[in-house]
């Protein structure tokens, strides 16, 4: 399988070196080392990313608590209204509530049926709504582990490329964890996002290019000297980042009554998440926590940019790159570093992966607003767009249990929907202006 | 006292006549009447809010479960995380948490341990952070219980005059449970307040005028035929409405561990969530639940819209109406209706109210971004703002435990922060462009 293996995996220096080194002495909780993802070769805990045998990429492997689920399931219970009372089943340290974080996660799972009503859907339909987490996207959650890395790992300043969403999370995360941050994210983003993330004081760095250019220039920087001491979340410290998407899988099926759906459909920018909530999935059946069942996978693209839908439909492998061109910002990588895995798990779980042009973002956007009071950014028009496209082509089934995830704020895109979201009618005050409005 | 009665209390019409009429056999859980803040006078509930002997504004009297406060905390700690925990202290009918409505409430109180170093403060600083609702905004606490007076009413559209955050708040939550609204805002709001309040798919009407001159708009039409069968949340359900606020000072004196805090800072608009609070604290007094033990409240307001703190200072009773002029649009209201009893609320727990400028505002915003991570919006910036200056004048006791309120989400007034939040560089995707920055 391709697997786009970064440069070189020999780049932590600095203070980083030490702990890299004394590998197990770094306490990650239940985190053990990192194991390739294609060659399965194991490496102590540090800041590494890809496999120095296959440059595969790497991802924490597990001493899980096994053999107890009734224990670990009330133990999951009394902890706290957020994503650390899975802290046993993440690579953060046991006390990880008690440090200064954001304390991201256990947003409402909405049980949609108003919405469900217009689409024809007779089973169950919830929205997991990331809207609620502190910087209003669900990217609190993977950078919650990326700050506990870093920290372990003696890392002082916090980075990452970003498409907007990810640098305000980084910035938020890093001044309430008294890091310094530095965030890099394309010229032309929506300006909600441009100021959320340079409002929390770090500094912000607009690169003159696309998501996949900002991308680059990062892995060159993390190899340079003026990169040293600096967790970038989403590449050195990528391993521990990406499991905070497993939180989603947790909470949904806790909030179902731990219960496993049987669809979910999720947005795909890099397809980490959706091979995460796939991973957490997979735990939770492991751990005896829910009944083990079959359940489908499904990915969600916009059409300006659906490298992965496009594999997906031709049958391929292989994921060819892509030059975005879509409202859908946040998901707007043209060369999705899981992509692959994300055909994997679509087609062993029975699923699909499906694209919506602009205009069905929108719709779906305000559809959701319109039954559900939900204010979703683009990438949540994404994911119900293409709910919505896989219910009328038949390949999503209206009885069953289905999870859709809206994982960004409204506020966040308001030009996707502000020319056609304005006031009915601007009038004088008086009830004669209101009768002629025609509003009476 | 002055009080700001409105014209006519005989206003209702339409569906909402025979459940007014029916008086006690509306069901809202333990709401048993109405009664008038001046003379005491006792009301049916039903959708009136101006008593009929003195026109003094009606509030909702209550048959509270007194008696067994272990056993209320217990039922207290098992219900939902959400404002419906709290049910049995609310004008709500007991299966409240079953009906579709956005749930809100429960969100975070964050203690502010690196904002107190900057501040001086030695006791415990918390931030109650209400940006976490449904609609970024505590507006959604008090428009929840609108929702449920409507349903007990019979009213089909759900309507409010607003500076914004409410407008959005009803139409969130008018789609949720499946009501028309109309919502009524001034024509100069921020765009993100704007896109939010329509894109619920209600009306959406912008008056030509200020906040003052919506809210005599809408004064207007409830007693115009072309208001019949509305329930205007801030208006002929203000007496439910209103009782929302309550939950603030609940979550905050759970969250603290069933502790009242010494110290408040609050916001003020019409100061009807001050009171509220105020009301709420005392409750949990008489029911056993805190500790019975002194608290003072201080309220915060814009220098470009004081007229409380202007009437505190000159050692008023009566509140002086202003034209407001100030970046603090949700808090732009110039004719505060429960200005009186913020006045008496302050002097009576020894507080204070005090103003500062739209450039205090905004320090006070990128102060709370920078050191917790928390994005306010303009009304944040305010009350931080003022907890700062009254620290500095040695009005604020530093050593004791304060609760300052972030009642708003800065991503909904971005024009306050945008000018001085920016990229710090924009520079081509290379290593040298970087060292050039001067950021290496």
């Amino acid at each position: 399988m391709a697997v786009q293996a970064v440069e070189s995996s020999t780049t932590s220096s600095g203070p980083a070196d030490s702990a890299a080194a004394a590998g197990s002495s770094v306490s990650l909780g239940p985190a053990v080392a990192l194991s390739c993802r294609e060659c399965g070769e194991r490496f102590p805990l540090g800041p590494i990313f890809a496999c120095a045998e296959c440059f595969g990429p790497l991802e924490v492997a597990y001493d899980l608590p096994t053999g107890d689920p009734e224990g670990l399931r009330r133990r999951i219970e009394a902890g706290p209204n957020n994503i650390w009372r899975y802290a046993p089943l993440l690579p953060v340290p046991a006390d990880v509530a008690d440090k200064p974080n954001l304390n991201p996660g256990f947003t409402k799972l909405v049980k949609a049926d108003n919405l469900a009503r217009e689409l024809g859907v007779t089973g169950e339909l919830h929205i997991k709504d990331d809207s609620g987490n502190p910087t209003h996207s669900f990217k609190d959650r993977v950078v919650a582990q990326a700050v506990e890395a870093a920290r372990a790992f003696g890392f002082t300043t916090l980075s990452c490329s970003s498409t907007g969403n990810l640098a305000g999370a980084v910035g938020a995360a890093a001044a309430r964890a008294g890091l310094r941050s530095c965030t890099f994210i394309p010229h032309d983003l929506e300006q909600g996002k441009v100021v959320m993330a340079a409002v929390y004081g770090g500094d912000l760095v607009a690169i003159e290019g696309t998501y996949d250019d900002v991308n680059r220039f990062c892995s060159e920087l993390i190899g340079d000297p003026a990169g040293e001491g600096w967790g970038f979340v989403n590449v050195n410290l990528r391993p521990y980042y990406a499991e905070g998407s497993k939180t989603l899988a947790y909470e949904i099926c806790e909030q179902l009554g731990w219960r496993l759906p049987d669809q979910l459909v999720i947005p795909i920018a890099s397809g980490s998440q959706l091979t995460k909530i796939d991973k957490g999935l997979k735990e939770l059946i492991e751990l005896g926590l829910v009944e083990d069942k079959p359940y489908k996978i499904f990915g969600a693209q916009a059409e300006g940019c659906s490298p992965v839908s496009t594999a997906f439909k031709a049958g391929h492998d292989v994921v060819r790159p892509q030059k975005p061109n879509t409202i859908a910002k946040s998901l707007a990588i043209g060369n999705p570093a899981d992509g692959p895995y994300v055909l994997d798990i679509a087609r062993r779980t029975g699923g699909a992966v499906e694209d919506v042009n602009d205009e069905q973002v929108v719709d779906a956007i305000k559809l959701l607003a319109r039954t559900e009071g939900i204010f979703a950014e683009t990438a949540g028009g994404v994911t119900l767009g293409v709910t919505r496209k896989l219910l009328e082509n038949g390949v999503l089934d209206p009885t069953l249990t289905t999870v859709v995830l809206n994982t960004g704020d409204g506020l966040k895109t308001l030009d996707a929907v502000a020319p056609t979201s304005g006031p009915t009618a601007v009038i004088r005050p008086s009830l004669d202006a209101f009768r002629d409005a025609g509003l009476a």
